[in-house]
């Protein structure tokens, strides 16, 4: 199943739309054409239904949203709405400040989302109002471990089915829900947390694989998750001792790059619930 | 010929004032160091007026343009013109909104830029006013083969009439026109179409090779084109086995660092018409 | 002494707030990741006021100033004075324009902040309202030698009296000085000034180490300068043929990531004044 949702990706060459932050975007751009799909980043109200009308998907990031951006980023989600296009929110830092807990919800109530991408701090925050002090980063307590994995998969469920999406709320372990089935994803690497950015290229990612199969919502969001977590994994065998960070970011990138169907689906380690 | 261009862009280390998008600025701002250069990014309209005064050319690229910065376009562009500072215009995606489209025409309608750099699709959109599907990467109707190269060379050579500019029109093959003279580089990698900031990191750096050489614009430009032309070869030849974009990306960056003269004659691969 | 800093940042892991430039902005995030601290970027005015309170320390960064994030650094900094978070300023190009100048001026005189971090002609145009005529980079005249060391803890000193900062300024030899106490650094690599945001990304890891100690200013910054230049030493000793500028960025916030106090006490090569 994976291989063929990746290779959609690849065949398809989906046009993503990103509004997003200005962080981490250079690597949204090369994790997309690595993964087969193509970018183009437009925030200004004034050309963004422009935009969304050739792409395929969305991709709303709140990273660094601002009074230019966050009007635009309500136009792009309802003509994505209007046009069928599937959209995907990354909810960055939801309980670091009212303005990003605020934007984040007008934005679930006023337009329908097919994704709901982020930390379990992010996903808490916009379930119980809950806010976290570790900024955009998840809180420690809020890590995801087998011993509580049924309360996250119940979150996950709770909050696919409040906001009529499908939840992918991603740590040490990660749990898709579209609200009656779940998935739990055990691949990864914990040096996911030591770069900037690895949340947001996971939402740009599934926004190529939901906008190259908008029909399977669930499956194209599981395929993104594996392929990136398996990604990680073949990242940090390929450190050197001198490598660090950077080093880990790029071999990140060229394993999304090199990875390939057969591979994903002999290494992705996931179960349905 | 090549090499005296290169090795003036290393000797007389130009200022380039950069209004650019934010997906690519980083890569932008380290060709320009690689290749010999220094950057400044400014793109408030209180003081570009300032910058443009201490710089040897403008790069205009409406990558992410918005209603904040295009007005700095309009005043740095004119202020370019005014103190004698050759411009380059990027107009990324100019068929891809009706706001880029329109912007990218008044600049060069309201402002006089020595270079005009684009893919084919972009050129066309300007020429023709015909938009693309593909967002900011050019249309695959649109590539450069052998076959349609004479249509190619003369589109570049109108459009470098019509706005008075000398005209690049990159993709698999390259061509430069100043309206008379017209260049062919056939240089290149079909890995360049898998990063992002290719074509933005080529009109910087070609902003650098016309602020060293205001009185060449055709000759700089050419030799800007070959010079990257020929780092992506270099860059693909560096490829190991799990190395994907990310890697790629380094190592032409790298290539531009580390490119002198007598490599750049002797692996420059153009013709001349 | 060194270690101890060092180690308060990877223990402390301190939330860095940083309203800083679009072009380094994702080196500013992965260095902060490296050195064991973590990065929120937010720089709308409506949301300084939650982060900061949020943040162990302040780090901002005039690279790319506008007329919307120019009122939220003086809102964050007031904020960040108020709840007593350190706050460090980097006035980039405080010479290449009026608005440069006059922001980083103002900031200095509205708000109180623990560190002035930039290069000799940042600082000088402060402190004389000397300009620059090479934008970000460091004018050639002003480069720091052994010869001029002597006048250049003088100006480090009075700046640091007269902003009641702590003034590092760096180049080929940093200094640092409360406006008693002065240090010298002679770490470091040429390599430095040929990549964007070698700046930028020491600014950021200064905020860090900082908010990790903020009854140590001198100390904690002496400690982040050691450690950035010993860094680029090692760098630029992994730098293999046809590496070049991005390989050298790549190997410098590896060696940040990689660094142990032990290593800084035996490599950092300081002076005490």
């Amino acid at each position: 199943m994976l291989a063929e949702y990746l290779n959609n990706v690849r065949t398809k060459t989906p046009l993503v739309h990103n509004i997003t932050n200005y962080v981490t975007v250079n690597d949204c751009a090369n994790i997309l054409l690595a993964c087969g799909a193509s970018p183009i980043m437009a925030d200004d109200i004034e050309e963004v239904a422009n935009i969304i009308a050739i792409c395929h998907s969305l991709n709303i990031n709140i990273g660094t949203l601002n009074q230019r951006t966050v009007p635009a980023m309500f136009r792009a989600a309802k003509e994505a709405n209007t046009l069928g296009r599937p959209a995907l929110l990354d909810p960055v830092g939801a309980g670091a400040s009212a303005l990003r807990g605020h934007t984040a919800m007008e934005l679930l109530q006023q337009a329908r989302f097919a994704v709901l991408r982020g930390n379990v701090s992010e996903i808490k925050a916009l379930a119980h109002g809950v806010s976290s002090a570790r900024g955009v980063d998840a809180d420690a307590l809020d890590a995801l471990h087998e011993h509580n994995i049924d309360a996250a998969v119940a979150l996950a469920r709770d909050t696919a089915r409040r906001f009529r999406t499908v939840t992918a709320m991603t740590g040490a372990i990660d749990i898709i829900s579209d609200g009656e089935r779940a998935a739990i994803v055990r691949n990864g690497s914990h040096l996911m947390n030591r770069i900037t950015g690895a949340g947001c290229m996971l939402s740009a990612m599934t926004a190529a694989y939901i906008g190259a199969d908008p029909e399977h919502i669930f499956e194209a969001t599981l395929t993104s998750l594996c392929a990136m977590s398996l990604a990680a994994e073949q990242a940090e065998r390929r450190m050197q001792p001198m490598d660090g960070n950077a080093s880990f970011r790029n071999h990140l990138i060229d394993a999304i790059c090199n990875m390939d169907g057969e591979t994903l689906e002999r290494g992705a380690n996931y179960e349905l619930r």
